[in-house]
């Protein structure tokens, strides 16, 4: 039951760099919050650095500033309704887990939560706040990270505005010298 | 011939969110160059600002740094080849445009060229450069964009690492207020 693996941290990128929708859990005065995003990037390999904005109109927000730590978690196309669902609701009026009937579980080294419903969980904490005052934008380091094994090649969805996704469809291989 | 369309800049979003691969051209010291990226991210809708890592070992870092503009364009899946191929050689030593057969014409509002065989174009300015000393991390504005009204449903490569990319496949459409 929810046996989560470790996951190194080497090969964080490969999960972000592709540009899923993900999700963001927060934790702040004792009260778990999840968002949907999709504007993050990678910043560094190892150890993972990420950017990500954050609309200061958004309850992660000011969860994500005062805390200092997140965890971004990766849903299949599976969980496209739900990813939806969480993104048309705010924090301030909805307490999203058992709305949504998400299970959070405890993370190792954030006091955010992770998801279990979600194929990867990476916990991070915030590396650099100079660009969030006026750019909302957001820079933290993976600290963790965790995969579920059982979950083999999952579909990612890509956002390309006002609920229409493009869904992870086959895969290329060409010889490169890119890390 | 290379009939480019004004593309609006309010949704240049739904282009760059998803996280294609794209390629990033400068023009520096009268020399064009063109690079491979995927480490971009979304940071305001209107006018668009979009952040970007670009190594300092590459040839671009410094051509951005210096001159301020580039063009992110973005190249359909037809292309992958050619973007590997961008990706695994560097400024310094090929001229590229020539070498892989890639054809360059005049921005409207920047010295970087456009890409004619890439199906959006977006001219860039530089808007932040905070973060570029320590995190290679350029903030860029959007002034122009462009697209190609003879491809319809373009298909964007997302790289997973060492040369395996996602190819975009079904697109779905759920009811949202997200923009």
């Amino acid at each position: 039951m929810n046996k989560l693996k470790d996951f190194p941290l080497s090969k964080v990128y490969q999960l972000l760099e592709p540009g899923p929708v993900v999700l963001v859990t927060t934790c702040f005065q004792g009260r778990n919050n999840v968002m949907t995003m999709s504007w993050h990037m990678m910043v560094e390999f190892e150890p993972p650095a990420v950017a990500c904005v954050v609309s200061s109109n958004n309850y992660t927000f000011n969860a994500l500033k005062r805390s200092r730590e997140c965890v971004i978690a990766l849903p299949g196309v599976e969980l496209a309704r739900k990813v939806v669902a969480v993104g048309n609701c705010s924090g301030r009026n909805v307490d999203k887990f058992p709305a949504f009937r998400l299970t959070a579980i405890p993370a190792e080294k954030v006091e955010a939560p992770l998801v279990v419903q979600c194929f990867a969980n990476l916990e991070c904490k915030t590396l650099d706040t100079r660009l969030v005052n006026k750019y909302n934008l957001f820079l933290l380091e993976v600290v963790q990270a965790w995969i579920d094994p059982r979950r083999k090649n999952p579909k990612t969805i890509h956002h390309h505005g006002y609920g229409t996704f493009v869904v992870d469809g086959r895969t290329i291989t060409l010889p490169s010298k890119m890390r």
